[in-house]
């Protein structure tokens, strides 16, 4: 099925960074959703560049819903979000054609489109695909928030440098809600920028980790085989571009565990069976145990760099060295982390609509 | 779908640890494909408890092909491979049934079956239902070496102590495939049995990572949105009970790693567009390019270890100290990492087929 | 996804006529559902053939439940029937293994299996298949009716000869669901029967119309693109071999009508809104509206005839006159009534736990 | 998956009559095929009101293509088409907003969306939403007729006025390509239109039955269970509004036929094996026999007449008389027909390229 995610509540993206717009189909949203443009728009800045660490380029965003939604509340029929592209000039691109950057996708792209993709700008390639996914989102956060699920992402880690953990995770989630640079620890925050704007100096990037939060999920949702939550939500992570790894609970430390520090014991806590730990993450046999869903994702460095690298013409095969055009965002993972709380919301929707039913959200 | 994966070659997987069978259908193979039923045997062999270090249960894991194979080739219609359970006594487990092992199902399974679930020996977590999948896939993977694309995996560390790299894919996979306990380095093996069997002695378990190589892709596989190559990877593996975290190519070391570094330069090598690194693990935008396909599994230590450990009586809600019954397997990994070839090799068919259509595999 | 269907509950289907078994794996199962075997058993029994007019052989339909199910009550993980195939010659068919018969799915299986097919007795092509789908659904129908949902099916036409249309609807049910000949005008029946057995001592066979109707349904199930009520019965039905036509409600007969004749008057009735005539067979815009859902299906005349018939050498691509061996029942459609009931009842409760969640139906 | 249909090639279908825009995402569409924006255009057009028999609403049609096609030829990726509503005043169906027209999806829209839907002119449930799947169809048929594989579907019956059969399909093919009122004999069109003229007159409206041949299909294609060939197409056609029947080859006729005379015989044609008749329709056991693949949909009369109707207000529960306001087209298949040629354009796309592989189509 490609371009569409999801079971009972799907998304559908299409667009390419230059071409005529971006957006997304977002299927299977029960009717009566209360839609808050204001939202999605603040969903959206948080994804945009934004200050002295990105891009000049300057997105409007202004998106626009085709359908499903009237009068503020959604209809329960496809809502079809759409985001005009304004900013830019293909052309640029064009003596770069055949040239492929660097860890991006236009080798690939190549090979698979055979010289047909529009490959400008990375095409629908493109980290600009993912405002579309943001704004679908956006409808679905709150929904989720009124049921008392609430989800946050902070940047773990900057190459070195190491954001606290988690504590309190209603007031961590609700602090980061609003914040473009998602740091639990300030201290760390300056640490991070200073870092990344020697990287931007040298014409270099950095990469980062990023840590999510998911609480106030029912226990019960998710399937042994195949459709486990890790599963699910691996799938639809790995679609973010620069995610190369994603690690549930203790993750590769269970590597260096014995089974009687590794295991979560359970306890009677605030009247319910819980866990001690939570080393698995939130998930047991890919079901939800009702503590909190922990997992971590790595994000490379931003491939786009202005030190020069070795290509290769795709066209004559002719080694060469280029310097990548296009946007230098010398670090990724603070808009990134957006993008996660997003493709999450809209994953953990799906299986509670699976388990619950279609009106369930509403 | 649930109990099924892939989109135009599928598995689906039905059957409890102590129920009358498991079992796997398999659809979409091609027809045509030659049937080796001593491979299957011995891809079995692999997965099964075997020497010093693993549980004394004896599984014969003796298989039946229900349909889709006649006279040594498979039909094109569905493969249904069932293997009958003979060794276990459920009553062992009845007095256990409303405790769960820690960091087992046992808890998310209750939440999710209410109490109608067949619990014993895991049920339908139970890492015997593998079995049926790499029995389905063992009819894949030689109709995959046919077309020059090979598959394996190795153990890359146990606790502290680690495995080489892998140097020459082709002759290290070949080397790793009829291997019980998959280690590059001989003399790693020995310091991992040893370190398992001290673990043993104490009642306890260790985990470990595995690292797996995929040779031989053709470029151009694979999806932007949302079925990557990393993507619909992970969602099978995360199938695999213990499984627990996926990272593709320098995976969470990009998070350390500077642009400049982390990207895979182009260069000319026997005649065709290469990559001087692969950090990207062979998949770039989703899409293979060509190179070694790389990723490492994080594998949580058995949860089932014979130390008192704290869990709650579901129906009581008593706090109490349990012993976990039933299989007592220190170490999983080397015996997972035939359950990660095996999805593996489904998975990367099903992209494939997908690609070239229906009878590309036979 | 080929040989499953369904989302939210689904089955997979395997096997062959002739091969060692053909069976059926269900996922999507509530778990808690009593699992009735003599309804079961009795439900294979109005599949298999019986009585004057049918063929003779001896299928026992002894079934197995290998997964899924304990202690009589469904566990919620996917559920295997597998019936053992007994009595059978494989060698009988070789001789005419090159001779498609004419309409038959001989020709067309080569042209898809290139030679591999089991094609003795129809292979997997074969309307044996439906035995497992039949006993499969015996597990749904006692939870539907028990929400209130029925569903049967009866001999419409045979030939030239007509049987009535439903009255009460909820008492024709009932009379149906255990006769073997399923008419409501037991007139009928014995015209039909002296027909089929005209039919039979000619070497021949005839066809059928089918009527189903499903009461009960909940208001506001189906969707309006592409999974309409309609859709997704049809798509369903066209499996069963032998059924070439669909109409929902008045069906062909709207072709002829005025829209002032076809349209469905709302009125009140039972203090709720219903419409005063059913033209629209329960289904408005692809959804279900309260009213009984009424479609009907074309059955052709069994293929298989004892009166010669031309064929072409598959190999040799020369003409010749054939009988078909095999099985020969000069009517299917008093036994494919029983299959559209299963499928039919598999198809709805797909629906309705798409709509109300996975436990909907416990 | 709702609003979306196609395994390997897919359509997601968006808007409301009455909202911003309708429109599609095409999805699985091979690179470099050419995109004809004239064809587009004039295939759109012949689904457009025209002439005397028809309602006087200007829809204008103009589409965008927002993603997925470059300098005239498709990228591979998804492609976006919207159609912008202009000409409409949704202020004149809200005192009609409870008042469900009879044989129109009012009353069960409301009870699925529970009266957040936006039902104005049909909303999601309107004709108009076919525009878009003509739209995204029309990039298809092109590349299908490259193949050799044409489409085409006449009026076979308006009330009792009948056309002539097929007879050579290719010419027949050809000739309806372009016509506006689909017939092959000129004399049945007069006839047909001076009764719909009639119907109109009477503040009335009238059904028909469609009929369509592929011609070209390669034989194999399709599967046994549950992806029939006649399975897919009818699960897409029933998603057309107003269509309410489908019959493949003889269809309901075979009920009135011996076996012998509705067998279609093998003979050896053009050097290929051939059916004597085809009334198989170009499936037998769900799969393609390479004979043309013939069908026929019922098509009901337009719920749309003046004439007073009774209905229920679905507040208040009280009967009423209502005339039903908004467009009123006497005749609708002839419009239809061009839907039904897109949705069979898109099915057997799908079903090619599930078999032959993604680039199949370029």
């Amino acid at each position: 099925m490609k371009n569409t995610f999801g079971d009972n509540l799907s998304i559908t993206l299409f667009g390419e960074s230059h071409g005529a717009a971006i957006g997304a189909v977002l299927d299977g949203v029960a009717p009566g959703i209360p839609v808050d443009k204001a939202f999605i728009e603040s969903q959206l800045s948080l994804r945009r560049p934004q200050g002295k660490i990105s891009t000049p380029r300057r997105e409007t965003d202004s998106f626009k819903i085709l359908s499903g939604v009237l009068n503020g509340f959604t209809c329960g029929t496809p809502i079809c979000i759409v985001i005009e592209n304004s900013d830019f000039k293909s052309e640029d691109y064009n003596a770069l054609k055949d040239l492929p950057r660097p860890s991006h996708a236009d080798f690939t792209a190549r090979q698979k489109y055979h010289g047909f993709e529009n490959s400008a700008g990375g095409g629908h390639f493109s980290g600009r695909i993912t405002a579309a996914l943001v704004a679908a989102s956006a409808i679905i956060i709150p929904a989720l928030n009124k049921k008392g699920i609430y989800i946050g992402t902070h940047i773990k880690k900057a190459l070195n440098i190491k954001d606290r953990d988690f504590s309190d995770y209603y007031t961590d989630i609700s602090f980061l809600s609003d914040k473009y640079f998602a740091v639990l620890d300030t201290s760390s925050e300056e640490k991070m920028e200073s870092c990344i704007i020697d990287a931007a100096k040298a014409g270099d990037s950095i990469g980062g980790t990023l840590e999510t939060a998911v609480i106030g999920m029912p226990e019960g949702v998710g399937e042994p085989w195949f459709d486990t939550v890790e599963g699910k939500l691996s799938h639809a992570l790995f679609s973010i571009p620069a995610i190369k790894a994603v690690e549930f609970g203790a993750g590769f430390l269970f590597s260096d565990m014995h089974g009687s520090t590794a295991n979560d014991e359970f306890i009677v806590a605030d009247g319910k069976i819980q866990t001690k730990t939570n080393n698995n993450g939130g998930i047991l046999g890919g079901i939800t145990s009702g503590m909190p869903i922990i997992f971590r994702c790595a994000v490379k460095p931003t491939p786009t760099i202005t030190k020069p690298q070795n290509t290769v013409n795709m066209k004559t095969l002719d080694e060469t060295q280029m310097i990548a055009a296009g946007r230098h965002d010398p670090f990724i993972a603070h808009r990134a982390r957006i993008v996660i709380d997003s493709i999450t919301a809209l994953t953990v929707a799906d299986l509670l609509i699976s388990r619950f039913g279609t009106d369930w959200l509403a």
